[in-house]
């Protein structure tokens, strides 16, 4: 059930944008057992003026490569989960496309079962 | 009280996309009385490497012509409510611009009355 | 811990952006004692066809100036605060860059300290 939304600078090639996906699903499905298959995820592209961060908040070195991710998911992980979940997706980021840690800030958003219609105006969660 | 984001693939005329804002905004109107005119909604067009989903997942076949809509309101809706949501803005994108039940993937997200100010720095769910 | 989405239409200069994007954060800061650095605004600019409102729900009088602000942020500010952060942001972007108190709406999303990765695959909000 997550949807992923994935915020960057714009100028990337599309093999790393692509990358930066695939990681971004395995980490879900190895972090968190959501099935492979279970995949939707935005890109958005930003110019530098519209891209505004912190370079150091948290004693955290950011850079211009510097990925948002925003997740939509169902609620229900324990902080343990959440917590391998995040250094999952450095890890598998750091792999491909080669992001540093530093560059991943992470934003979950939790929801019910019945927030979800993955199509057909069903909701799949509850039936 | 809802914000509606309508996430689409680039390409499609003005007439489609103005379209599917309005098929959202009769359904979120019929099915959970929202007022007419309480209307917001942002669309977003994304190139192909850019929208990412699974073509079958929940066996659903999706096509490029899929839409995720994403809509913020007010918690309470009970669950039959939502699954009539659900039905009716398949049902109203069936009628214009004419998409496919399949096509249209939705996602909730609930927030509280005091998390609202429509203007002029009110909380006007709360007052 | 708060990420901003800052959502307008397209066509206004970067100092105009940047403005506002200055004026969301000083006004977090004052009105919630967010501490100056913890900053992570994104900035989307639509076409007009994309952009949808109502010009006057709620008897109040929207421009196409209109911002559309979505905040997320850690749980637990009680309504008394929401309020005092929506009236100073309408009085932060009426002094720069200027922006009507009409055209200004505001949507919270709250989540969990277990919600967020500001880098490096940790939990800091839990740590």
């Amino acid at each position: 059930m997550p949807l992923t939304q994935i915020f960057l600078r714009g100028g990337k090639p599309t093999g790393y944008r692509l990358a930066i996906a695939e990681s971004l699903q395995k980490a879900l499905t190895d972090a968190l057992g959501v099935p492979a298959e279970e995949r939707f995820q935005l890109i958005t592209e930003f110019g530098k003026d519209n891209f505004i961060f912190d370079p150091s908040y948290k004693n955290i070195s950011r850079s211009q490569d510097l990925v948002m991710i925003v997740i939509t998911l169902k609620a229900g992980r324990s902080n343990e989960l959440k917590k391998s979940l995040y250094q999952t997706i450095v890890t598998e980021l750091g792999n491909s496309p080669k992001i540093r840690r530093e560059d991943v800030l992470i934003v979950l958003h939790e929801n019910g079962p019945a927030d979800w219609s993955f199509g057909d105006g069903g909701a799949q969660l509850l039936d």
